[in-house]
């Protein structure tokens, strides 16, 4: 088997055997078959597609390129979220005990991210005591007798996908359907997801900016993990605006519990009980959606759903006693307030654009070396289609910095006020469970 | 500039710059630009093509990337005739002299190349004494005196080309007419041409399988020739039977010799004649295609072609006098006639593999450093439309070796004769201008 003539084959169109793809995985990453081949090939690929098959294939070889997570000791489906990521996205704070608490195991592996605010772990570290840094046994028997826990990345998990990436990063050929779906599609399998549920993003905070192409993706995904013995759903939502109000890390700690106990933004309740009626339904807690929502809804009601969080807390050293104080968490030194320059209903708030004062203030990280001020952040008093009366305040800022102009500034810059009446945009665009 | 954004603009279908184009061409040829983002370029350019100012920007920033001949202290228009490549193809040997005896210098840079029989190097080398090893100077001289030298090649010419051409080869991009036109064009513009004539091959012993493709790639190359300043001209000419009769290198040189005196194979002398025309106009010594062919047929006919074509073997050491006595060239120990198994008309001979066989023969280089037999090769004493007998000879086999069995199957394998009457393929497909 030749590569070029694997790579002239797609070139023309014509699908690719499982062997061919299967010669051209290994020998990427063992290292036989050249960049230059590979980035030929991914070119092609992003002219002329991938079957069903094809993706099917691509993705579970690119599994077996490294080490997998075996959850098998785990009673239950194991049923893992993923999200193409977006600004204030406090959504696995909320869903991992929401889910565990009717009973779904949640086996999280997470990492820490270079987006605008920390990853789940940083997130959860604002808990004081809190870590990750756990033995395998006893995340499986924490998952075991509490339904939940979270450790941190481990192990070389797809590394024909991390090498394929990155060479896609360079080339151009980031931007096609079939290749993302199975990036993201390998690597929740390799970590020993039974079942998936996905948050396809769309909208200017997003990856995918249009909902033709998120629906694409979504479709592609749930196709590749339903083709491979991995039930997925997927749900479609809006990242025109934040989503949720806060934006930091122990701020949407914060937001998180206010959720929990049924007291959240409208928002990220609505997409947290989207998501977790998926989760329910694949990880076999329930037949129908509906059956699954009034499950969830039912252990927010009861106290069941913060119970489980802060089970959960407290079995990995986290002081649990912030979800009913949360004085606990880490504070900023400065609340410092935006205030409206006019009235009116707000029209705009760009997703990334607030997302990126978040990091300015150190939300984020710049760099992988970089150190998160876990206290600092954003709170959106306002959203799309809220009315604002002239010095009413837009935005909390909480700063551990007294001088904010240029946040303010970039702020003012990036959320329009005007004077007719907005309707707030449908948060959840589509469900695609085929 | 970034070559990542470069490939995305290209992947989308839009124009380059010359900014653009120039570079990628001088990254590439540094080796800032590496061979994975130069063939995702490649690839993206397969599927979207170039415009005609990419495709001239593209051609002259390869010629700009190395040496090039200058061939200004030469009077008159410099033409430089190229061939998409066949099977005994004895052109060149018939042009050059033909073409200087009606005044246009021929200033020739030749290779020996890996085909199935040697280059037109190795061809005139068949002539005892005759060499290519000469000073610039005095190429330079004899050009000025005779109109006519080949030397053979020196320099850095198109370094890109080269480099991007060995790239291409194995990712499968080289199947793009684009690329394929300025590549050929780069190499003649930095050989010194100052018009091109192009001999582009159609048929099952060409690149080009089919006629489109080659009118095609014939127009791309006119059209870069013609925007740079190169007035230049292209004859879509048959190869899906062997040019000639004699494939083999001293057997192409006694061709070439028949034909110069009026009495060689019809299609040959056609195409020399059709091709010669065109170098004639370009080289501005006629005003129309009619005019050159007249002048042509006339140095034929009063033998000053023959004559031109002495001088020229003998002011480079070659022994002018096996143009009147073939004798003095190598000859093969053994003549072995192919004859025929049944009566009827030749409905195919299939060039590339009756090249292939003269190769057996040892008429061609496997490998750069093989030795050519230049004794060797075949003589078809049929071609496509010919009647035979049963037991009249097909072909006449010139061997070293006694034993031809293997190559007498090939050549059976590759002949195909009918009993329908058939008519033989037109040779001149269509001429190209602009």
């Amino acid at each position: 088997m030749r590569m070029n003539d694997i790579i002239e084959k797609k070139r023309d169109g014509i699908a690719l055997t499982d062997e061919e793809i299967n010669f051209f995985i290994d020998g990427y990453t063992d290292g036989t078959i050249p960049d230059y081949q590979a980035s030929a090939l991914s070119m092609a690929i992003y002219f002329n597609g991938m079957t069903e098959q094809e993706r099917a294939t691509l993705t579970m070889r690119m599994v077996e390129s490294g080490d997998t997570i075996d959850l098998s000791p785990i009673e239950g489906i194991k049923v893992d979220k993923h999200s193409t990521g977006g600004v204030g996205d406090t959504t696995t704070l909320v869903l991992a005990p929401l889910v565990a608490a009717v009973g779904v195991p949640v086996a999280k592996m997470s990492g820490r991210g270079l987006g605008h605010t920390g990853g789940t772990i940083d997130k959860l570290e604002a808990v004081p005591g809190f870590h990750v840094e756990i033995e395998n046994d006893e995340f499986i028997r924490l998952v075991n007798e509490n339904k939940i826990s979270v450790i941190g990345q481990s192990g070389n998990l797809t590394p024909a996908d991390k090498k394929l990436y990155g060479l896609r990063d360079v080339t151009a050929t980031v931007n096609s359907i079939p290749l993302i779906a199975s990036s993201i599609m390998s690597k929740k399998i390799a970590a020993g997801a039974d079942a998936i549920v996905l948050d396809v993003k769309t909208g200017a905070g997003a990856f995918m900016k249009s909902e033709e192409e998120s629906i694409e993706l979504a479709k592609a995904m749930v196709s590749i993990g339903n083709n491979v013995g991995r039930q997925t759903m997927a749900v479609i939502s809006d990242m025109g605006q934040p989503l949720g109000r806060a934006i930091g890390n122990a701020l949407e700690v914060e937001e998180a519990i206010k959720t929990l106990r049924g007291e959240g933004p409208e928002d990220l309740t609505e997409l947290s009980l989207t998501l977790g009626s998926q989760m329910v339904v694949v990880g076999g807690q329930a037949e129908t959606l509906a059956e699954a929502r009034e499950k969830l809804e039912a252990v927010i009601e009861n106290g069941q759903a913060l119970e489980t969080f802060k089970t959960f807390l407290s079995s990995q050293g986290g002081d649990a006693s912030v979800v009913d104080n949360v004085d606990g968490l880490p504070h900023a030194k400065y609340q410092i307030e935006l205030p409206a320059k006019t009235s009116g209903y707000v029209s705009e708030i760009i997703a990334d654009e607030i997302g990126q004062a978040a990091s300015l203030l150190g939300a984020g990280r710049q760099t992988k070396d970089s150190v998160i001020d876990l206290a600092v952040g954003l709170v959106l008093n306002k959203k799309v289609g809220d009315y604002v009366e002239e010095g009413e305040s837009l935005v909390t800022i909480h700063s551990n910095q007294e001088n904010v102009d240029s946040i303010k500034e970039k702020l003012y810059h990036n959320m329009t006020i005007t004077s007719e009446q907005i309707e707030a945009p449908a948060l959840i665009k589509t469900i695609v469970s085929e």
